[in-house]
């Protein structure tokens, strides 16, 4: 292996006075729901929101006078951006990073705000990557890559010393892949320091590059993932055979159990995290029964999500749990109509949130309206309520799913 | 004083291993934008997500056995009860809970979750605190007031005893009202400890209950607050002298505060508050040159904020921030100039998320509609441009601010 526990170690030492040393805790509630005793290492409490400063500061630390001088250059779409953006300010050494164009303008502000040049341009990682290698030979810079080196993998690796430290008698830790980096190093350091545990990789189903590789197959990748964190197909080829001798299998996620985890964990623990940041609950809700009864440590890896998407995954699971019900009544279209029902969707208890008339639905007589309601019940056995209260006054309902139909 | 440092130092002993001692951490971010140097007790990580336990327990464990087998009664909109009912049921003493009518349903369920008796009945706090305590004598309950009670102001005073533990060097606090009970506690423990603190109350605008006891004014309270967790109109009996004694000022704010601190605390430090849980940080933004320079320890009292409110405080402040843009265009009624608008808009890099045709405006002609957008945008900035860069294609756009008008 290119990367020991010895260079994990060192790794520590160098950064841990300049990044934060994240809460490790037991997640009640978690627990219960999934069987197993989980904890959560909470990196999503970085400076930057990513365990990314982890490896970043580990790589710049390690450059010396003269490649300092010259600059450094990254690309990301987010979180490696930040973590460089912000140590190469602080060790006063220019940074430039180039992001995919169509990056969630949160993370381009905030990779602003650190001082970097930001330079949108290039299509996915694959395009801007190519951008940030032609202007690193025309400018001479010095390319710090986001997983595919023994510096990066070496500090993300720190993570797994902190929860043995912490909680030496964990039995497994579930960690999500993007290019590597992450696992490779966490990897390396939990089974140098215990043998017996128990390594998990997850990734979203429509990016299985490492489960591929691992696996010998072939499954397609591509999609639009609500982990773009972990939205990544060429893996590291300095990860690769790390991954490959030390972690035990890899879990593939849909994107709504991704989606439900994010709400799960803003929920019940208060916390927000971006979509890669939620895989690992979505691993063990996937697959609760490799986990039952034992001692799992998920590694929340970062919380950068846009707000706007936050919103509508918190809309989204309410809609998904029946706490949003969706439904049309067919009505006459004259006064009154709406106030009535209107009225049975209160005496019901359901909240109103939205009405919209349909006018233009050539089946039904010209007379005849239908009148499409959202509401919030308290649970989906009170929507069912809702419902029924209405067509117990005459009126002719139609059930929406939340997928809409 | 009814309540001492002692009897708070007695109550941390008792309670320090059945709640959380929560986080106290610096805020960097938070503090480059306030000016002062920001500290945050994450009181929203308790089990139940609010300061209310600690008043709960040391209420409850103080019970004799007779007291326990009687059972105990309390009136909450929601975090004083899931704290009594949630230790009630750990020491084994029934519980049961009346909730106003209109509680949101998130809080209704939790309660009840934790084994609790839920009663849902009366309006507003005062007619459900009638009810308790008719509930309270009919069936002979010992009633569990959520502030006015020297042993829940002594339980809610360990969290001023563990701030200064922390941070011996606090010079001020500020500490959210409702009925007087947290800041009562937190003011004898921090005074006691360190008689050079200064501590501030926060309460919204629209309930200044204490405000009003403590200036001898008459200003009006009532109407929709986002922090219910405080919206309380009569101040605890046993609180308002302590307060009239120990705290340096009270400090009113808007509701667009809160709101704006909620979606600050969601975004930079990743952690999800309630309404009352940023009131101390909407103090700071209110006041900034109050604390200047100041070390200043912030109390985010509660978590449990209903998550359709979270997702439309996160939309609305886009709106403000100027970074969700509305705009109106009049546009001729015929095939293809909703794509050149929609182009128009793509090109200058919004990303359309609302579209609205409205032909039914009779002070344009017949042939003429209007299109109503909203798009997201990287910053004011760049929405400005956007709605440049259709403007210079030759269409008539009128803004629209965040207000809709």
């Amino acid at each position: 292996m290119t990367v020991t526990l010895e260079d994990i170690r060192a790794a520590q030492r160098l950064i841990e006075s300049r990044v934060s040393r994240t809460p490790f805790n037991r997640a009640r509630t978690l627990s219960s729901i999934t069987g197993a005793e989980v904890f959560l290492k909470f990196e999503n409490l970085q400076f930057t929101a990513s365990f990314k400063e982890r490896g970043a500061l580990n790589k710049l630390s390690s450059l010396n006078e003269e490649e300092r001088k010259r600059g450094v250059i990254a690309m990301s779409a987010g979180n490696h951006a930040q973590g460089v953006a912000y140590h190469a300010a602080k060790l006063g050494i220019p940074a430039t990073i180039v992001m995919p164009i169509g990056t969630p303008f949160v993370k381009i502000n905030q990779t602003k705000e650190h001082g970097a040049r930001v330079i949108v341009d290039g299509e996915g990682l694959s395009g801007a990557s190519a951008l940030a290698h032609a202007l690193a030979e025309k400018e001479n810079l010095v390319f710090v890559h986001p997983y595919d080196d023994d510096r990066i993998i070496a500090g993300q690796g720190t993570i797994g010393l902190e929860m043995l430290e912490d909680r030496p008698d964990l039995d497994a830790l579930i960690v999500p892949i993007g290019g590597g980096g992450l696992i490779a190093g966490i990897a390396t350091a939990a089974k140098g320091v215990k043998p017996s545990i128990k390594v998990y990789g997850v990734e979203t189903e429509l990016y299985p590059g490492m489960y591929n590789a691992f696996k010998d197959e072939a499954e397609p990748a591509g999609g639009q993932t609500i982990a773009e964190g972990i939205a990544v197909r060429v893996m590291g080829e300095r990860c690769l055979p790390i991954v490959k001798a030390l972690v035990d299998d890899i879990i593939l996620v849909e994107e709504e159990t991704i989606e439900r985890s994010i709400a799960l964990l803003l929920n019940i623990e208060k916390t927000v995290v971006e979509g890669a940041g939620a895989a690992g609950l979505a691993a063990l809700l996937t697959r609760p029964e490799l986990f039952k009864g034992k001692k799992v440590g998920l590694v929340l890896c970062g919380g950068n999500i846009d707000p706007r998407l936050l919103s509508n995954v918190i809309l989204r699971e309410l809609s998904r749990e029946g706490r949003i019900l969706h439904f049309a009544v067919e009505i006459e279209d004259r006064p009154g109509v709406l106030a009535r029902i209107a009225t049975l969707v209160g005496e019901g208890g359901g909240n109103i949130l939205e009405v919209f008339h349909n006018r233009m639905l050539t089946h039904m007589p010209a007379k005849v309206a239908e009148l499409r309601i959202s509401a919030e019940a308290r649970d989906p056995d009170h929507a069912r309520d809702v419902i029924a209260h209405v067509r117990g006054a005459g009126f002719k309902v139609r059930e929406i799913g939340a997928g809409g139909v």
